[in-house]
């Protein structure tokens, strides 16, 4: 399987605005209903990121394999970090399990360094507070000081992976609020951008009207009336 | 079931000083072991709420009634929050699943435009960012993103509800700290009310007393010299 | 067993600055893969911590002898919190079971002024937001309003406990972080303070490099090179 | 909401042979994929049930309404038992939790004696040894001698439930095998019915073919050729 | 803390009579409410067993105590199997871990020629089927191949425990049957197996009332007529 | 990564002798502490396996490539059971989720068709009944109807996978018994086929000795004296 090719950085960008909330909504009129990542929260407040999955799969870990020094030239997570392009974010199925971190703050570092743009993983990181300073967005399921190799090997890169009960295709579009994490599969990227900017402009709409005290009925959903307006305000909006 | 009658406003605001913590205990002296939500969190530090519960109750979804445009004149969930009533407390039964948000935040603003003071449930609120920002007291299990109608149906409004392991009958009296949320059963809430403020009073002595160096032993539990003791430091607050 | 000789006041300060990730690093080097804590965070952002452990066990609670008043002289929770000394951190093996505080402020703030340094279980705290507010290290599952009596029975102190998975000897070295809280051994407390300064150090001089844009490779781990040029590096320090 | 008409002796009757697997696949023909009940499984084997649905609601106990004295003019478990119907499953929804049974063998008795053809629970049964001898198809998530007084307190009847993390409403058919149980929405009972014996039929062929040796690809699913010879081998059939 | 005295034989005869079921309830009239087993299932159908508790409890193994050779002299595990006495049954608070077992068939075999007479625990027991060979009544969470050694450190016998979320205090009595296991402090021990034995009397002539078509109303639970002709019918059954 | 070779016809016999508990011990003599698949059991009593794996991977189910007709030459559950060898055991990495069967009758009986030996999952298996009726040794976590699309996607065959929180490569030896799944290294089977038949051989001899009404002291772990015997006993069984 090859990878996806990557959208534009104007489709990147665009979707750097709307919520995760808005994102997964849009995703449900394609019929998906299952895109954003279960138990996976941002480390810090204020987070927020939006780019290509670069996927790394963790398996359990094995002694004989697993508690012996590192090596850089066959470890698949060490090859994988090395690999990482600008824009991306690292993807890491660890199975939900947090017994151990990972990844630290110095490979975090590395992946910024290389113009990564974030680390999402369904297991823990570890130096959490080091991690969080760097400013690189990151979203795991806990914090855990164990270092990966007490748990975990990694078995391979750029493979389709599990990721808080959601499929990851290498490629796929990982976007990051304050609340989570979605994915959105590559083909539909321009589509649900174009319609979720579409969206949180209706909905600004609506919540102004709510915060006036209307009711919910005829404004979300909207009725025709409503769209109407919708449309006479979104005009006087330029 | 007719909803219970809710208590007066001094009742209610007397609720706001004591934590959950006292209120729980107090509610050990009526034999009552289990009124504290388990896995239920504010989702902003500084929450604080008391009122009257206005129960809703979910349903797991099943697509050919939850994959449909919602309907406000038929939806539970939009007939629920169109009939709160000042000073009420949505609480929602999501079956301790957070796979979907059970409420965004126009909704939420919606029900804090109604006079509703606060929304709790054991599943996920989505928009959480947003639902924090109108300064609603909000407590869940969880964020999450997806719609409710990916996971849930919205059966019954104001019927007794499960909400995080505890009994919530319409109209008993949701207390919320940082800490968590306490329901306190309707026909207790003027008693537990009075008890609570003077439980509070008490414990304040003591951890003066406490915090002055002395041993738990005699003050905490407070044998007869120290209550004789607390009693005349109280003659004097006044 | 009789419990083990604290470390120096030195030692117990220099396990202060290493994060918990270092020092679960450094104790694989003893073979030593389970010492973190699952599951038990920080109550308040920025605790720290290092302190022999004191520890305090629960089994499930039993209503003919925990809906009782407590008795000081007889409460194995009571007669272990006067018996901690100064600098000693009390580790309580509440079975993971959240569903009640194992403690609340007034008596954190009496193990605060005998001494101890810190509280830890893998249970929940009640009362939390007053534990906060006295500035004592916290660390735990969850927040739960019950009386540990609701659910919990002490039965003993001192005793070697389970807490977050990991085994607490009476005496061990509880260090806790930001991250959470690791168990040292307390044969092994005086090498791993040494070997985790020395740590940290060679990993300050790797992030710098991989801050200034090396790859990894060589690096971290780092070949005779790179740990040649540490050796210069910190030579110049002093 | 009224309770859904059953539908006719020989529907129910012919809901009996195919699985569980067959009912649920012909389901998803429906769009509907969350028709079988999680964790749910049958207390003796060789279990088999079908029929309409009798709904019973538990929530949280609260001492002070059920460590009393049931009262069977008011206790609603006990009124749901009295109204169950000639050839109904009665289906409880105990929130998943087990910690105590929700029926004993009287009750399950009694239920027998009124044409009840079987009891279902995502809680747990007690004095299941005695209600497997009763014969009455039983499922459950796990069985525990504690009375449902213990935790539960039955709210309601014959509303939409949840049971094994499935919507049932009243009157929906409940289908049971060696597997566990399916529920099917009452306005679908029939066609159900029908494709479900096509579709074992069919799968009865396949599984003929597969087990003379044949390759899957053409076979499983069936291609243009492999339909034809079923219906010709169908037609022998009769 | 001195190990109770055991209960006469025939008291503990009288206690393998009455199910599980019926001890737990007779047990909520002295006010005890968790005194069943969660999730501690029987290894094989039909076990049987009653006898005072002799407790073993681990801790989380940590590899420099536990990955080493096993030394009877000093092994708390080893030590409390050669302890135990005639009718006992061995019980093991595990924490609920059943990530290994804890005991295999060399040991089960041991505590059956000292006389034991069963052996319970809320973790997983290893060589399952050949534990089930010896006939001893064998109580647990799981079945794990993987060696004690692998998680678990044995630190106490005879201390209170927890298991299954249930206390257990040396000497108290266990009773399991073919739903699970129920712990009756030792001091109702007596009192318990009497009322049990009448329970069990009464309930048989309600079950033969409900077998015979009566309803619920007046029988479950019995009216003062019913109660009249279940002392009329147990003169009889002399 | 190829595929390791087969071990011969006479290690994989030798393997069906030894228990699971026994492989197991053998395997922590080489520092292997995590050889045993968690939570997952034979469908049928007296389940017996040995043999290479066969890997099959599951993804999160999308619902725009699952739920569309299975297409034979591109689904890799299909490639991987055409692919499956004589005296293969197809191992299945389901993430441990349970809500929809990874497999049916038919396609259990097309493996057993091309000679495979058993099937192995951290999910569930559907028509499990049928399954069971095969012969063919099937181990899982769960039975669940649903068809495997609801839940899964399957990704790729014959790469390393989870299952059962153990790591299996492709051509490991999966060794199963009544108590669950060993997974044996593949470069390992030799020597631990070796050393399991004598560890049996001596644990026969040892619990012989316990049944003799020996105590474990010297027999378990046996002294030199022990030993001696047991090499004369050896001697003789020949």
């Amino acid at each position: 399987m090859s990878v996806q090719e990557a959208p534009s950085r104007e489709t990147l960008e665009s979707l750097l605005n709307p919520s995760t909330a808005t994102l997964t909504s849009v995703l449900t009129e394609y019929g998906l209903y299952n895109t954003f990542m279960q138990d996976v929260a941002p480390l810090a407040p204020g987070s927020r990121v939006a780019g290509p999955a670069f996927t790394l799969r963790y398996i359990p870990g094995r002694e004989d394999i697993t508690h012996v020094p590192v090596d850089n030239l066959t470890d698949m997570q060490r090859i994988g970090i090395e690999s990482i392009k600008q824009g991306e974010v690292l993807v890491i199925d660890a199975r939900g399990d947090t017994r151990a971190g990972v990844m630290g703050d110095i490979l975090a570092t590395r992946i910024q360094q290389r113009g990564g743009v974030g680390i999402v993983s369904d297991g823990a990181f570890r130096d959490t507070p080091a991690i969080v300073e760097t400013g690189l967005a990151a979203y795991a399921r806990a914090m855990n000081a164990h270092n990966s190799k007490s748990i975990h090997y990694p078995s391979d890169i750029q493979r389709p992976i599990a990721c808080g009960g959601v499929a990851v295709f290498p490629g796929d579009i990982v976007v990051g609020d304050a609340e989570g994490v979605v994915v959105i599969p590559r083909h539909l990227a321009e589509e649900v951008a174009a319609r979720a900017v579409a969206q949180e402009d209706r909905e600004a709409f609506i919540l102004q009207k709510i915060q006036q005290g209307h009711s919910i009925i005829g404004v979300y959903p909207p009725d025709e009336n409503t769209l109407a307006e919708y449309e006479a305000w979104k005009a006087k909006q330029v």
